[in-house]
């Protein structure tokens, strides 16, 4: 992983920018990010200690505001957004797309949102209004309005004679929906199948069979699974009737993949996955406290656990010395089962239909691995100090933690996905507790029954 | 996270596919899967068990194998590979992309390889010695050849006639390359902006200055961050003297977009991010025990800590059963850091301009959370115990653990970053054994200072 020239070329800008910042050079700043796409400069945004973003929206030209805000993650977006007024979120809002404009809707306080809403003119408002009537993790929540429809009829001539009279098509445009006189949807033409067709064939024997279109209730992350499994690179949306409402195009579609890879990695580690690395200090450390609270309360258990030995550790110390290793080595195979079935779940490889086998399989390995470390660790212990009987309990107990790891690891994100749990936020420390204990009451158990 | 229609019914059909297979009804089987899409085909190969696999690729099309073998993850698809004859993967690879291509071949044992090879016509292999030339995390290995030409002095109507001529374009073409007689990239043309044109305008005058063209060592990830940047759609790849070699398509670039973001979670649980949910039992056990082997030496440093204190613990057993508690705690809050420090990177938010922001912020959380918890942890210690000393010893070594794992989850991965080793794969099992390791001593050397 070494470092690219485009990372290290970012990080050479965020430098720039934020010395030209902390010696006052807001001039100099402004020209620095004068010409920046909206990405770099949501990239330096993000980048930034949450003190200093504020000054630096400022130094952005308002005209590119809103495209900044429609980069941001949703946690520094709201940052900002809150130190505006309502009027400026008003005047930004004009230049966004729908469905962007939707998501920062949905993040304002009511007052600011009824502010917005009401200074915008009454087509762009119902159409935001549209949009903001569907869940926000639907098709209906992330599609864009700017829809070029055709009807089945006329001929590519009339068509291409329509398109140049338009003159400029919205952004990645890359087919047409035709719709009956009533806007039903009834299929897609692609740019490509019209310029390479004859001038005088009609648009209706141009329509791509292949194409759906997606209902607006369909659930962002099938969305995605759908533009994965054909190549899509836009895709039509219709309500309960067919009547044609928008299209979801294909850089939506990777911020859905994005977030859904990012989202069990950060869950995993009991953070939000929208976290914003430079928050304040005082908002991280009560976001994280949560996490390190019911951590707290699962290793009570183990302490609890190992209590009940109190006078066999008194008597043998080495058993205190040894304790942790048992439950240490469950908690990494388990977790390491865990994580697989979690992301074997998010592409959709595991479930109902084939949890058996991969249960049968995820012990077979957990017992094959205890097998190995058992062996490797009784021997070591054994010499170590010279205790058949003691590596003989350390490994057994390795044994038996290390295949209830596997099971555990199968077992709990499929358990917790059948009670809508997510299993990524939860699965690691209820995997956690169960090796921790199981390993410990395996290790001073048996130590109790052959040691005393 | 409620099963999505998608996951429910691809489990569904997935279970009809297994119990066909398990009562040996092929026909039926090959009848399932006779209509359906490459990535479904490919889904239902990664969610089987690696034994079922060859039979199932049996009764896939022999003319949809290519599209399937290109879908497939690296690791399936060497085993279905290696299930096949060389004659075989020749007459898949006929239909397959140029990058994809080059990609199989590369997985590929040198005889069959040489043998693939020879049986491709001179200018399909031309090309895919080409892609082979290049690094394959690079621009050059994940580009396709089939792009589309236009000479700078021509008018759209010749343009469009050409098209008209041709009948078909390349999947997912969005846009022309423009180039010199000397086939130098001059620039591009998007498919939009032709048909909205004129017909009597040059192409030359319709080129997207936007578009720059990719050096072919470019790496993947900053090729994905440029199209991330430009919502691309497909970017033209030149050499050195700026010749015209292919194209990359949005696709190519989602999949770099899900490994990169996969890796990550992937490679903090010790597992390859290609790794296979359904692999054979011994394959699994050895690629994991090497990651178990790592953390068992990391836990035996623990182990020696402890040892140290071994009279002590004999003396005050209640030091042996706390003893988990702050080590625990600082993993987790060591390992929050980590994670959103490891995002960080991966995303382009942090580098050498604001380490040292970070730094402060993460270690005034960590300082906070180390008092919050020492004094909850400490009166529970103190009120159980009736040991106020006890409950001293505790929240000292908590605040002091939790203060550390702040420093250790920022300084670990960016110190890895330098080093040129994936913070993802070696920064957890470093950073546990400092907090494991500090933990201890904080806790056992204090007691011993204050409770002997």
């Amino acid at each position: 992983m070494p470092e690219t020239s485009e990372q290290e070329f970012n990080q050479q800008r965020l430098q720039e920018v934020n010395e030209a910042l902390g010696s006052g050079m807001f001039v100099y700043v402004r020209k620095l990010l004068h010409n920046l796409p909206a990405y770099d400069l949501a990239l330096i945004l993000e980048s930034s200690t949450a003190k200093s973003r504020p000054v630096l929206w400022q130094l952005i030209e308002p005209d590119n505001q809103g495209e900044v805000l429609e980069e941001l993650s949703e946690e520094v977006r709201k940052g900002i957004l809150k130190s505006m007024r309502p009027e400026k979120v008003a005047a930004v809002a004009e230049g966004m797309d729908v469905d962007d404009l939707a998501e920062v809707l949905r993040t304002l306080p009511d007052s600011v949102y009824r502010e917005v809403l009401n200074s915008m003119d009454s087509q762009d408002r119902a159409r935001v209004e549209t949009a903001l009537s569907f869940d926000e993790d639907t098709a209906g929540g992330i599609m864009n309005t700017d829809t070029i429809t055709l009807r089945p009829d006329v001929t590519v001539d009339v068509v291409l004679r329509y398109l140049r009279l338009k003159g400029t098509l919205p952004e990645a445009t890359d087919s047409f929906y035709v719709v009956d006189r009533h806007d039903r949807f009834i299929g897609v033409v692609s740019l490509s199948a019209l310029v390479t067709a004859k001038t005088e064939v009609v648009v209706s024997n141009l329509i791509d069979a292949e194409v759906e279109a997606i209902a607006a209730d369909m659930p962002e992350t099938d969305v995605a699974q759908l533009f994965e499994r054909y190549d899509w690179l836009s895709a039509p949306v219709v309500d309960e009737e067919g009547h044609l409402l928008g299209r979801i195009t294909i850089d939506d579609v990777i911020d859905i993949i994005r977030e859904d890879a990012e989202h069990s990695m950060m869950s995993m580690a009991g953070l939000d996955d929208e976290a914003d690395t430079f928050a304040p200090v005082i908002k991280s450390t009560s976001q994280r406290s949560i996490w390190l609270g019911v951590n707290l309360i699962t290793a009570l258990f183990a302490v609890a656990v190992s209590s009940q030995f109190e006078e066999l550790l008194s008597i043998l110390p080495i058993l205190a010395i040894l304790n942790s290793l048992v439950p240490s080595m469950g908690g990494v195979a388990g977790n390491q089962t865990l994580t697989l079935v979690i992301r074997g779940i998010a592409l959709g490889h595991v479930g109902d239909s084939n949890a058996r086998s991969l249960l049968y399989k995820e012990l077979a390995v957990g017992f094959l691995n205890g097998l190995i470390w058992a062996v490797l660790i009784a021997s070591f212990v054994a010499l170590w100090k010279q205790d058949l009987m003691l590596g003989g309990v350390i490994a057994f107990a390795m044994l038996m933690n290390l295949t209830v790891a596997g099971l555990a690891g199968v077992v709990i994100p499929l358990l917790l996905k059948k009670l809508s749990i997510d299993p990524a936020l939860a699965g690691s420390v209820i995997l956690t507790t169960i090796t921790d204990v199981v390993g410990i009451f395996a290790f001073l158990g048996t130590a109790t029954l052959l040691l005393q």
